[in-house]
């Protein structure tokens, strides 16, 4: 099939809360920089639903959402010589920063300081709106996309693009590997990558989620322990144990409760973002030298870091592959939490 | 004048909130690992004044407050090698811990598992409520004693024990040094510390103060820049500005203001303790990978460590020395900002 710039399937969101529906949308021509990406696969984050929704204020409609994006090389720009036709390549939360400012000349380019181009619903350097990975096909400033390291599945590939580097970044930072004690907060999409990556950096890891519902899978997925924090019991247990915490979840948790279960200089690292604000006790942070820290994806050398470091670990995300016409009923199932861990569209159902 | 152990003179709050006046107090015998110290100087910390007037619960008065004591040995115990009659010596916040939990070996005996001895109105190993500073003598354990090196006035030497060590620790554990920016948040008894020690390890130092009626000494201290908090444009002109950010205000600050001037992977130390729970946004925390952290004094080998670095750099805090007498009027005066930055009083006064 010919590939059409002006005519690029796609699922978009018409408008706030409507369904998920089939749209053409046009791809800018490939620049001297840019690639052209065949997509085949497209993870649905929960942040795409937040999105959709209006959880997090007005949107340029419609969207095409989709930000955990796996695909072939199918073109490339004169000047790219990073890429190369027929490569499997990834994108993420971002296709564009200015390059040039302190954070991204280190290497930081999610806080860019002059203006990160989202990689949906954003406005562009050119003006134009970015649309996400739902699609066929999406042209990327070469800069800005990945390589796919074979020893990947492909599919369970896509949702290392915003899961797996959200969760490795801060288990990089604060030192997660072997004679660290790591607790993960809540087994989700995120949370399971967490789990995965943290047993593969060599630590010793608990999951800590409200109910015994998921122990079985956590065990599988690389946990040592498991605790339920439904369960008061489990804050005394384990008070003081840990060096790193890293909160996976969304909700307004008892954020004092985690800081008690921190081991002398351990920090406590959340990567959700509640509406409400955290109440932090000066003496949970102050007994112990304790840290609450937040962490937001990571940037392009490190989000290929962690996709080598998959690759060289046979990590990929526990997905369940699905049609692009099965995507409203994914989102329902993500907000019931009926995921085990990641949905991933199959692209050659688009169109 | 010859040491009678069961008459020692010293001044105590007779009740909670009552004032201070001479008192006539027991000290134990020298054990075998025991050093009595002399006591020259024993400085005036607020955390004395909350003590007294029952800020922080009920207290076994009567109290003998002081936790920054200087002094020099008058007699050692069979055991003791670390010391020899007529050192110069130094107390500090505690005078025991167990010295066998993972924190007391790591070091960190300011976090002892088993419960540290507070310098004063503690229960000590041996049963008895421990009495601090304001004083003649006292008898410590001689591995809760520290030595204070030549080269620093010994008067100006006793609030290093508190409020030097208090500056010092979260300074060096978050990386003040040169081609690092560092902001002081308060000039008071701790603040004027933080600039001093921030300022000799190299770091471009800024004070955040209320008004700009403490520039002209903060500049004298070592700082850099100088920002009125009350100015709303000072959280604007400094946004994304420090790598650390040293609280020393027990006031409930708008803690998401200051995480704001934080640059990437800034981080945010508390070393005062509101009674108020701080409200933390988790944008604040995310965007940025920001750390809000605590630090509580700091170990017996650090606390050395500072001395050590203080008389290499000659630094001791601004002091106000004043006879025993004058204790309750300088209490006032602690309470309405009027020191700087800390009173000591002179223990020859004293019985």
């Amino acid at each position: 099939m010919t590939y059409d710039r002006t005519r690029v399937a796609a699922w978009a969101a018409p408008a706030s809360g409507a369904p998920l529906a089939p749209l053409t949308i046009e791809r800018r021509e490939v620049g001297a920089n840019d690639v052209l990406i065949a997509i085949e696969y497209a993870g649905i984050c929960h942040s795409d639903i937040h999105t959709v929704r209006g959880d997090w204020g007005p949107q340029p409609f419609p969207v095409v959402p989709g930000h955990e994006i796996v695909g072939i090389v199918a073109e490339v720009g004169a000047d790219v010589t990073t890429h190369q036709v027929g490569d499997r390549v990834g994108v993420g939360c971002f296709v564009s920063s200015c390059r040039e400012c302190v954070n991204c000349r280190k290497g930081d380019e999610q806080f860019c300081l002059n203006g990160g181009v989202g990689t949906y619903a954003a406005t562009d350097r050119d003006g134009t709106t970015t649309q996400g990975g739902y699609s066929t096909h999406v042209v990327v400033d070469a800069h800005f996309v990945l390589s796919v390291p074979s020893g990947i599945d492909p599919a369970a590939a896509a949702p290392l693009l915003c899961a797996g580097i959200t969760t490795y970044s801060p288990l990089k930072r604060w030192g997660a590997g072997p004679g660290k004690k790591v607790a993960i907060v809540g087994l989700g999409g995120l949370g399971h990558m967490g789990v995965k990556i943290a047993h593969a950096m060599g630590a010793e890891v608990t999951v800590l989620s409200q109910s015994l519902k998921k122990q079985e899978d956590a065990l599988r997925l690389g946990a040592d322990h498991y605790h339920a924090t439904s369960d008061p019991t489990t804050f005394q247990a384990l008070a003081g144990q840990f060096d790193l915490i890293l909160s996976t979840v969304s909700a307004s948790l008892d954020v004092n409760a985690y800081l008690r279960l921190l081991a002398v200089d351990g920090a406590y690292v959340n990567v959700g973002a509640p509406p409400q604000p955290f109440s932090v006790e000066a003496m949970a942070l102050i007994y112990g030298r304790h840290s609450f820290a937040g962490s937001m994806i990571g940037g392009i050398a490190e989000t290929q870091e962690m996709l080598d470091f998959c690759a060289e670990h046979r990590l990929g995300a526990d997905i369940e592959v699905i049609d692009a016409d099965r995507v409203n009923e994914a989102y329902e199932r993500v907000l019931a939490s009926d995921v085990r861990y990641r949905f991933v569209i199959d692209a050659a159902t688009i169109g």
